[in-house]
């Protein structure tokens, strides 16, 4: 069915010298004369010649390609797995990540290749993958604190860069977000425009991005006299958000401004208060957290706490690129700044 | 920096035999007696040794993975390019081909390479890529009509499925909705609640599922004695379904039903009928196409016409598979049968 692709030796001939010669250039082996390698060039250019890559790869020792691994969902059943994909897929959170990474790849001619860990088969597939040299190294995204895969991958010096730090302490770089840092702009915010009755709703609290944010929030509420803040956790999802909103309105009915730890929670806090009557922002402030796609199609759009997921993603892509060329020996992180991003809500 | 991984000669030296047994047994070559086969098992499973990827590919002329190539954009700039994907990837659709996807080839243990060929200079990029055996095929979806990236690879006879019809004809296997059918629910389900004067927003015309969709849906009002359609053409994204539902209420306030090619659409909608002080469905009915994770978090959720999404990518995955196998050497395609979900907006 396929049309025959041009060999190396249609490049010898083309190029007028040995196959070897030729193979020698491809693989950029030195000691060959310019004009020759020059040759070559022009010949590869002519024939059309791709070298194959799974020969190159066996020279360089590399696949020219890394992993963009989704990893930490409990349980362990195929149906779940797919859940726990299709779940990650729609948080508008993964596409930034992705367009962070290619961003950084692109140049490059690499390009990612998606895997989902959400079960220990799966995480085992992972580290055969990486073993196996399909990949140079893995970008990990987990959604879960306790998530394994980081220390297996630590364990066998497969090189790897995590997307936050891990709950508990594993020899692995990380990149992350000063998250008490962005908890503190929010509390300042509603402080500043006379919210007095604050409650917070929480991500998941086994995160440690979730506790940092609580921390934050609480700690610069009390520093201005407001030591009593509500809080009710919920899941990083808009019907998670919305449900938590309800507890909060049924136990304080008089809340004046709420930080939601990230914009799909703060969207579902907006349905609520639609629900009930009540206006955003000039009854109640609401503000969020990432400032992602959802910040600007939410009615009203989000006062946010703007994470460069972009960046963040890009800077994993180079430290992993770095480790797979050996230029770091010791794990390290880089920390950014978050920033707020003042729109309607708030 | 890496501990040094176990190698074949591991394996023999473990299992008693030569190097070129535990290889043959490697790269499941027959004629090898099966109790030694059993005791290479054995030994590769007591070393943890991992065959080198590159090597078998090397033998079975297989990469064992497939690209997933997003396509389409116009221009030729590296900023466009980025903005691009990053458009792609904001969109609940990209994640409901994705999932799908990898639906059908975990259990394969195999695993998707992310392109985005937004620039020629990026497509060529693709071509190279599957020419040198880095992927044994792609999934094509393209964003805009006249994306050339098909055509290339059906020259270089690389095995590849398209994800929609493409818009001028190429001899490739394809997966799609039927369209026009989906539009027909649409415009009946309107028709039925008593809706009289119904107007259209279309995606990009240049598409022929937006042509599809605007055909099928005029069609059907015709044939109920409603002749006369307004329509206005929006972008597929929520702001565009917005300045449509805007331009089309200045023109036709008496609206009283809407079809929105798609549901971000559909919430833009709703979200100016809502500012408007209109009520969705009472004063306007609302009907969008997708049933994406927007419908159910839209207010009111969304009456939609639900497209497969993830067993569309799956069937796409295995049509593809069966052509890197050789199993067809015509191009083929498939429908997919569109459903009327209905939920509050209509």
């Amino acid at each position: 069915m396929t049309r025959r692709a041009p060999t190396l030796e249609d490049v010898a001939r083309e190029a007028g010298v040995s196959r070897a010669t030729v193979s020698r250039v491809v693989n950029g082996i030195r000691n060959v004369d310019p004009a020759i390698q020059e040759a070559v060039r022009d010949a590869i250019e002519r024939t059309g010649y791709a070298p194959n890559r799974a020969a190159r790869a066996l020279v360089t020792r590399r696949a020219e390609t890394i992993a963009l691994v989704v990893s930490g969902a409990r349980d362990d059943s195929e149906g779940e797995q797919d859940a726990f994909a299709s779940r990650v897929l729609a948080d508008p959170f993964f596409g930034r990540v992705v367009s962070g990474v290619i961003r950084f790849l692109r140049p490059r001619s690499m390009y990612p290749v998606l895997m989902f860990a959400g079960t220990d088969t799966a995480r085992q597939e992972v580290v055969a993958y990486l073993r196996q040299g399909r990949a140079d190294g893995a970008l990990i995204f987990s959604t879960h604190a306790e998530d394994p895969l980081p220390v297996l991958l630590a364990s066998e010096d497969l090189p790897c860069v995590l997307f936050a730090r891990p709950a508990t302490p594993v020899p692995v770089t990380y990149v992350d977000l000063a998250h008490r840092d962005g908890a503190r702009l929010a509390a300042e915010h509603l402080l500043a425009r006379g919210c007095r009755r604050v409650a917070t709703i929480t991500g998941p609290l086994d995160l440690p991005a979730a506790q940092d944010r609580l921390a934050g929030f609480r700690e610069t509420m009390e520093r201005h006299g407001h030591p009593y803040v509500p809080v009710a956790e919920g899941g990083f999802t808009v019907e998670s958000g919305a449900a938590a909103m309800n507890r909060l309105l049924s136990e304080h009915p008089a809340i004046d401004g709420v930080f939601a730890a990230n914009d799909l929670m703060a969207q579902g806090v907006c349905q609520v208060l639609h629900e009930r009557g009540r206006r955003v922002p000039q009854d109640v402030a609401v503000v969020g957290f990432d400032d992602s796609g959802v910040a600007v199609s939410c009615r009203p759009p989000l006062t946010t706490v703007r994470q460069p997921m972009e960046e963040m993603a890009a800077t994993m892509a180079r430290l992993l690129q770095e480790e797979i060329e050996g230029a770091r020996d010791e794990p390290t992180a880089v920390i950014f700044d978050p920033e707020l991003v003042v729109r309607g809500s708030a």
